[in-house]
């Protein structure tokens, strides 16, 4: 889909780090004017919805620095060149939780803000899930505690904003749905 | 909520767009050690449902340059400094669609991507919608198609990946939710 499309011109890089990249593209519009455009690259992002045996979802509450605040949020991580996002998806869990999972199920895919950034999520859901003995640690400037929740009280966390993001929001509506089902 | 702090050290301003700033902070990690954050700053957006009167629902089709295509979305924008976002909401809305609607009601706010951005969303829903005459019109940059929906032929549109951002995906969850009850 290619309608109203903007041409490049001339791509300016800003910056180029670890999570993000910055480009402002002049483009040109479809009625022949031009306009800037800042750009937000991405690899793209998992999350994962771990459902214990005794039907508890599974959370991580970590300080995120945007914010200047903790968020309870679902397991998830960024992924890397080439891989499979329900691989990102089991290393995630792993690496936050210590749990490993039976094979994760697709739910859906979303660009999380695609006026400037072109971060897609992936988005899965879990069960089986075990213990892992010496499980694989994340990056070390990672601090994460894990907290497990029924789907009523993580619904609690999200009217209180404990809960306050895209995925996880995602994943507790997702939740709802299939319960009234 | 402050658990695992990270305190800020040094903050870098890298850029200062028209959407998007970009710093790096040097951050002091809850174990002493420090890392680097890289942080997007955003005003904020609002989204809004709008539900026509035969029950159809109105989106908008606009070229994403991060994506290099064309999304149907619900209307959507940035926040102005200090302005309430069932203001924003109405303003988009008549902008974008050329409708005007009865008080949108709110439905829920989430980050879109905390792990590197402060962006929040806030999601709307509105109906009693009416034409507007003479509408106002949006930036001079934008490109916008309207397009009207049932909930079933939304669903396809999510399922083709016409409909593929966190916003709309979420707001076709919850319709679908809501027609369930």
């Amino acid at each position: 889909m290619k309608k109203f499309e903007e041409k490049t011109i001339h791509t300016e890089n800003i910056y180029n780090g670890n999570v993000v990249k910055l480009q402002v593209d002049d483009v040109s519009l479809p009625d022949g004017k031009t306009s800037k455009r800042e750009l937000i690259k991405h690899t793209g992002a998992v999350g994962i919805i771990p459902i214990t045996n005794d039907n508890k979802i599974v959370f991580v509450e970590q300080y995120r620095k945007p914010l200047e605040k903790s968020l309870v949020e679902i397991p998830a991580g960024k992924l890397e060149e080439g891989e499979d996002p329900s691989v990102t998806a089991l290393r995630e869990l792993e690496e936050e939780t210590g749990y490993t999972a039976g094979t994760p199920r697709f739910i859906t895919s979303f660009y999380t803000s695609p006026g400037f950034a072109d971060e897609i999520m992936y988005l899965y859901i879990a069960d089986d899930l075990e213990t892992v003995e010496n499980a694989a640690a994340g990056d070390d400037d990672e601090f994460i505690e894990r907290i497990e929740l029924t789907l009523d009280e993580a619904k609690q966390y999200v009217a209180d904003k404990q809960i306050h993001d895209a995925k996880t929001n995602y994943a507790i509506l997702y939740l709802d749905t299939l319960e009234r089902m």
